[in-house]
C-alpha cells in the first residue's frame, strides 16, 4: 500500500496541504493516489535526525554497512512485483525496462556491499615514524577517508530506480558512511515510497539508525531548496537537466558555508564516424543508431545527439539509411506529459533554424505522449557558429553535422561543451583517425567509446560517468561504477595516535585484514 | 638580477603602467626594485599559451614530467644564495626560516617526481570485456585519471618558497601535467621572480612547451579576478586568508562554466588539555606551546589560536606558566605593515570584548613591525555564545577557553567551526578523553594530532591539510602531501578501444610497467 507520506526516518509523516498526483503517460491521466509535499517542521526534522544518524551510523563498521545494502536488495526483490506495477503507471516504460533497471538497482546495492567489504575504497595510508630524524624527528602519521555527513540525494526523472531513491547515488552514499535524505522525483513519488519502505525495514532489520534515511515528497522546487541550504546537510548529488543541476549548484556555493555538489548534467554525446567504417558498415551502423537514438524514447543522458562525418556518398548512404530506419521504429511513450512537450519544443526550435534540414517525415502524431523521431543535418561550419546547437533535446532526435574537411572536423571537436561521452566509429588504422583527434576528443568527455553506442552505461570501476561542465558540475568524479563512493569521503589524518584510540582501520595489527599503503607501499 | 617585470612564459614582459614596491619589514622601507603589474594583454597572452602548452605538455611522459621536477630543484639549488637575500629583505624573516622553506620546497619537487615514476596516482583500472555475457555483453573498459588543464596558483603571503611559485600548488600541478600561471604574492614579487627564472630555465632544459608557467606580478586584486575568470583556466590553487579565498570561491562559481577551487584558509588549531597530562607535564606543555605560539611570529595556518581545558588549580598554573614563557620570548618581525596592523586590530577587537580577559601584559612598543604576544581567556559559556571569537587573528597569539565540566567542553567542540587541526594533550587512559571527544573533534578538522604541536606540516602521503570549511573549500582534498595531485586529475575512461589507440599507461603489456588495478585486483 501506498499512503503518499513522506518517510522522516522510520515515520511515515503528512503535516503539508499541499499535495499532488503522479501521471500515467500511456493512458493520459493522474493516477490515484495522493500524494504529500514535505512540509518545512517535516524537512528540518528530517535534517536533523540524519544529522544525529550520523553521528552512529559512521561509527558502524564497513562490514554491518555493507549488511544493510545487501539488505536493501532482498527487501526490493521481494516487492518486485508491486514496485512493476507503480513503476509503469508513473512512467509509461514497460516492464521489461523497469526488470532491467531493477536488477541493476540491485546488483549496484550488491557491488558497493563488496566494496565495503574489500577496503581500498579508504584509501588507508600509514607513514611511520622517524624518531631520530635531523633537523626534526618524522611523526607516526595515519590517514583514511570518512565519510562527509548527511548527503540529499535527487530522484532522476528518467531513471526511477538505478538513479533515484536507492540507486547509484543513495548506495554510494550509504556505502560511504553517510545518511541520505531524499528529494524524490514527483513524477513518480509512489515508487519512490515503496522502495523507500525497503530501505526502511532494511535499516531496521539491521539496526541502522533512525534517520539513516528519509524521503521527502515535493510538487515544486522549494523542498529541494530547503533541503540544499540545510546547514546539517553535506553535499548534494543530482541527476537532471543543466538548468536544475545549475541551480542547485548556485544554492549551494552561496550557502555561509558551501557544500560540494555532484549534479550529472546535459550531455548531446557526439559520435565521430570515419570513412573507412563507413564505407563497409554504413547499413549496419545506421540500424544501431536508429535503436540507440530511439531506445527508451531517447530519455537517457548518454542519447547519441550528434551524429559527426565528412561529406560523402557513403555518408548519405548512411544518413538515408538512418532516417529511414527511425522511421519505421514505432514511438514509444515520454514518461510525462512535460517532458514529451519540452521534447516538442526543442524540436520546434531547430525545425525553425535556418541553417538546419529536417530529414525526417512527422510519421507519428504528437499525441498521448508519443513522440516524433527527429533527424536533421547541419554544416559543420553553420554548427561552429551556433552554439544553441548544442543545447541537449532530451529525446529520440539526433542532429547530422557535415564536414567538408579535417580542419572542419577539429574545428566542431574543438567547439564542443562538456560531455559525458564521445564515440569513436572507425577502423583503427583508418588514415584520418589521427592522435590528435583522439586528444582532442578525451579533453571534452569522461569517456570515449571506440565502434560501440553511448547508451548502455556499465557499472564498474573503469566507469566514468561525469565530465568537464556542463556534463557534471565536477569533473573529477564519477556518478556511476564503485568510485563514485568518493564524492561523499573526505581524508582524515591521525598523527601520534595511541593504538588504542585510532580507529580500527589504522591500527598496527590491522583487526579488518584490508588493503593498506604502508610507507608508500600497499600491503 | 630581478627586472621586476613577469614571465608570460619564458619572455620578460612589461606593458603595465601600474608599478609597486616591495617591503622590508625589518628597516621598515621599501626596497629599491620596481614591480610592473601584469596588462590585460599580458594576462590573455599567459592564458592563451598556457592553453596551447597544455596540448601538449598533457602527453609529455610521466618521466618527463618527473624529470623537469628535479630540474627545477636543482636550479633552484644552484641560487640559493640569490634566493636567501631577496627572501630576507622582503620578509624580514631569518636567513635559517629561508633555508628550512627553500629544503622543503626541492623536496616537494623530488616528491612529487617519485609519486610520477611510481604511477599509482593515476588510479589506472582495466576491467576486462566478458563477450558472452547476458543479457547483453561486457565491455572492455580502461580508466586513468588525466590533467584537467591550466590551473592558476596564488602566492601565499606566509610561504614565499613552499607555497609559492615552486610550492607544492605548483608542484603538484606541474606533476599531474597542468600548465600552471603563478599569481605572484605582491609582498615577495621579487622571490617569486627568481624562482620563475628557475622553473623557466629547467623547462627549457627538459624540453617543456613554452607556457607550461607563466608568473603575473600584481598589486592589487584584478590579476587575481581577471585570472580566475578567463575561460582558459581549469582549476584554482590558493593559500591565504577566509576573506580572499572565499572572494575566488565565488568567482569560480559564478563563472560560466564553473571551475574547482581549492583555497586553504583560515584555522584557529583547537587544543585540548585533559587533566592527567596537564597534572604531569603543565610546565613543560607550556613551553612547547609559547614556542609553538610564537614561531614565525605565529604566521602559519597551523597556528595553536586555541587552548582548552577544565577549571582547576593545574590549569592555572599552566596559564600562568605559558604567560611568563611568552612574554620573555623576543617577538620576530612580521612579515609585512599591513600584516602587522591587522594582528593588531585582531588584538583591539579581543581586549575591547567583555567576556575576554587579557593575562600579557604588553611588553613590546607596536613598532617596527614587531608583534605583541597575547594569551588571553575566556568561559566557555561565553566562547560557545560568541562565534567571532573564532576568528582567526594571524599572528602570535591565543585563547584560552576555560570548561567547568565536559558537557561544556562538548559544546565548545560542537561550536567549532571547520579546522586545519585539532590537539588532543593527554594520557591515553584519562578518563576524560572519551571515543565521543574523538569523534566530535574529527568530524570538525582535517588532522588530529596527539600530545604534540599543530604547527610543521610533515609532507607525506598520509598527512591531510585541510578540512571543513572554512579550513579549505573542499575538505575532499589535500593541499599539502603527494594526494595534492589529484585535486588536478579527473577520470577518463577507454571503452573497447583498439591497443595501438590506448595511452600508454592503459596497454595490455604496461609498457611503462606501472601499478595497475586490473578486475579489481592491484597489479
Amino acid at each position: 500500500m501506498i499512503s503518499g507520506k513522506n518517510y522522516i526516518g522510520d515515520k511515515l509523516s503528512s503535516n503539508s496541504s499541499i499535495t499532488f498526483k503522479t501521471f500515467n503517460p500511456l493512458i493520459n491521466i493522474e493516477n490515484d493516489i495522493l500524494f504529500f509535499e514535505a512540509s518545512d517542521s517535516e524537512i528540518k526534522k528530517a535534517t536533523k535526525i540524519a544529522s544525529e544518524a550520523f553521528r552512529y551510523y559512521k561509527q558502524v563498521s564497513a562490514k554491518d554497512r555493507a549488511r544493510f545494502l545487501v539488505q536493501i536488495s532482498d527487501e526490493l526483490s521481494l516487492i518486485s512485483d508491486d514496485i512493476v506495477k507503480i513503476y509503469c503507471k508513473e512512467t509509461g516504460l514497460p516492464e521489461a525496462r523497469c526488470l532491467g533497471e531493477l536488477g541493476r538497482t540491485m546488483n549496484q546495492l550488491k557491488s558497493f556491499a563488496n566494496l565495503l567489504l574489500e577496503g581500498s575504497f579508504q584509501e588507508i595510508s600509514i607513514d611511520t615514524p622517524i624518531p631520530d630524524r635531523k633537523p626534526i624527528s618524522k611523526p607516526d602519521l595515519r590517514k583514511m577517508l570518512m565519510p562527509i555527513g548527511p548527503v540529499v540525494v535527487f530522484g532522476a526523472s528518467n531513471f526511477p530506480l538505478a538513479y533515484s531513491t536507492a540507486g547509484g547515488d543513495t548506495a554510494s552514499a550509504l556505502a560511504a558512511g553517510c545518511p541520505v535524505i531524499l528529494k524524490s522525483h514527483p513524477m513518480h513519488a509512489g515508487t519512490g515510497e515503496l522502495v523507500s519502505a525497503a530501505i526502511i525495514r532494511a535499516a531496521k532489520k539491521t539496526n541502522m539508525p533512525n534517520g539513516v534515511f528519509s524521503n521527502l515528497n515535493s510538487k515544486g522546487i522549494e523542498v529541494g531548496v530547503k533541503l540544499v541550504n540545510s546547514p546539517d546537510i553535506k553535499a548534494v548529488g543530482f541527476t537532471g537537466s543543466l538548468k536544475g543541476g545549475r541551480a542547485i549548484y548556485d544554492l549551494a556555493s552561496k550557502r555561509n558555508h558551501p557544500i560540494p555538489v555532484f549534479a550529472e548534467m546535459g550531455s548531446v554525446n557526439p559520435v565521430l564516424i570515419f570513412p573507412k567504417k563507413l564505407e563497409k558498415e554504413y547499413d549496419e551502423l545506421a540500424k544501431k543508431f536508429a535503436k540507440s537514438i530511439t531506445i527508451g524514447s531517447g530519455q537517457f543522458c548518454t542519447n547519441p545527439g550528434l551524429i559527426i562525418s565528412f561529406e560523402s556518398d557513403t555518408f548519405d548512404l548512411f544518413i538515408n539509411k538512418l532516417v529511414k530506419e527511425i522511421e519505421q521504429i514505432s514511438p514509444s511513450c515520454m514518461l510525462h506529459p512535460n517532458i514529451h512537450s519540452a521534447y516538442n519544443s526543442g524540436i520546434q526550435k531547430i525545425n525553425k533554424n535556418k541553417n538546419v534540414t529536417k530529414l525526417t517525415n512527422d510519421k507519428t502524431k504528437p499525441e498521448i505522449n508519443l513522440p516524433t523521431h527527429v533527424i536533421s543535418s547541419v554544416s559543420a561550419k553553420k554548427f561552429v557558429e551556433d552554439k544553441s546547437l548544442q543545447n541537449e533535446i532530451f529525446g529520440p532526435c539526433s542532429l547530422i553535422v557535415k564536414c567538408k574537411n579535417t580542419d572542419e572536423l577539429h574545428e566542431v571537436i574543438e567547439s564542443f561543451e562538456g560531455q559525458l561521452t564521445g564515440t569513436i566509429l572507425a577502423e583503427s588504422n583508418d588514415t584520418y583517425l589521427t592522435q590528435k583527434i583522439i586528444d582532442a576528443l578525451e579533453l571534452k568527455v569522461g569517456r570515449i567509446i571506440f565502434n560501440g553506442v553511448p547508451t548502455g552505461v556499465e557499472v564498474c570501476p573503469s566507469m566514468t560517468h561525469g565530465g568537464p561542465y556542463p556534463a557534471s558540475t565536477d569533473s573529477r568524479f564519477t556518478a556511476v561504477g564503485t568510485n563514485s563512493i568518493k564524492r561523499w569521503l573526505r581524508p582524515v589524518s591521525f598523527q601520534d595516535f595511541p593504538q588504542n584510540l585510532l580507529p580500527d582501520e589504522l591500527k598496527d595489527n590491522n583487526p579488518l585484514n584490508i588493503v593498506r599503503s604502508i610507507d608508500g607501499i600497499v600491503k
